[in-house]
């Protein structure tokens, strides 16, 4: 349902609020968000062999070039998130992630969010297509 | 056109890309664009007469809960970008702004967004309608 | 040897340097450590049932008022960290911390800092002497 | 009294609270003075032709090594504030920054600060003697 081959890739990441994140209005602020989405999608990529540096040992980089979140119940200090991460499979040469955000106190979903990655080789050149590497590893884990 | 009554609110903002923003791709990190933003919105309050503080004094918070942005061009240490913030007017109890940041130097559009905040009481409560104060803003400004 | 007791308080807690820390150097951004050790400072709170919430709770903050850190090696993307903090006890109505950040893979030390915190009542006023609720703290962790 | 020389060498930057940066205790996060400090020191670079972009032409790196900063009144969102950055001469291969923040509102003396950095070269080493670029610097401005 989440991918192509109907194969759902996810991940599972735990954060705690912290001190410096909760602003004045004693919420967390929606910039934090930011943060919290990217250390989920670091998981999914140590989870799934696909992290950061696996990409840049490839010759790779994987910028964000589109970031959509919404809002639905705030975090306050002291409070635990589990965030789950599921890679959104496309025939584009794209990465697709969309996130959820539950408290995990009551299990209420907080945000959803969605981030699209390109790929971009060593001299900066988008790429139209994916990279072998990352053609590899939709096989490896088996949504091609 | 960017409202109902064909009026166009508007305010620039002038960023200078600071040491600590810029990753180790060189480039900005796509997580500081929602300060950036946040400053513009800032900065259009204080252009407005509708900033943060006065908008609390009467009494409410209005937190982001829908945030959107697409990166086109990225940013480096040392550039400078101006922010284009617009008020888009809306019947619903909300305020949304665009915004489009553009590289100084050769003023090449680097990202576009848009912002959605919704209006909360002193008891957390979600308004449905425009609370007095700023449907008087509205009418200051031109916009009813 | 780090209290007037000669009992020394302790807590360990590790950090995973994430991708936004790193600036452009490929190394985390020295700020970023002002982060790292309220975190480890939030563990030392919630190890020894002394953390912020308690402390709201009572009716104080306690805010750093002096800052000092020394940085001996650096930490890169993808590192783990260990920071030991340790309570330091002194007679002045302060707290004082010191903090040893690690490398987690070769036990490197790689940061020193100490901060001082102050208390302040809710009416915003400098205490001279414990409040005393971390008298009582103190008694029951056995610095006193 | 600043320098070897007697000379004093000074810049000021101006800053503006940003709502991210207040904390719960609706003051500025003790953290977010890292920024303030660096942008002060950039500013002091651009005022007088010794840039972070120019130490890096001339293939050094002058990464902070010792960070000290004393709390004493507290800002909060909407003040504004005014960064002295003084250039501490000193034998040793070091730049020694000194700093002093005032509110602007009522001139008073909010934190005091001081950073030591070194000089890296491209290949990680520090250096025990002035790079010649740098002595030509000093030179320049009159301190030696």
């Amino acid at each position: 349902m989440s991918g192509l081959s109907g194969k759902s890739l996810k991940s599972e990441h735990k954060i705690s609020v912290r001190f410096s994140e909760v602003d004045s209005m004693g919420i967390v602020w929606h910039g934090h968000y930011v943060q919290y989405l990217e250390e989920s999608r670091e998981q999914f990529g140590l989870t799934h062999q696909i992290d950061y540096l696996t990409i840049a040992a490839h010759g790779f980089q994987v910028p964000v070039v589109d970031f959509n979140i919404k809002y639905r119940k705030s975090l306050k200090y002291g409070d635990q998130a589990n965030i789950v991460c599921t890679y959104i499979d496309t025939h584009a040469a794209k990465i697709i992630f969309k996130y959820e955000i539950f408290n995990t106190a009551d299990n209420q979903l907080c945000a959803t969010a969605e981030t699209v990655q390109v790929f971009i080789n060593l001299k900066g050149e988008l790429q139209l297509t994916y990279p072998p590497f990352f053609i590899d590893w939709k096989r490896r884990v088996g949504l091609i």
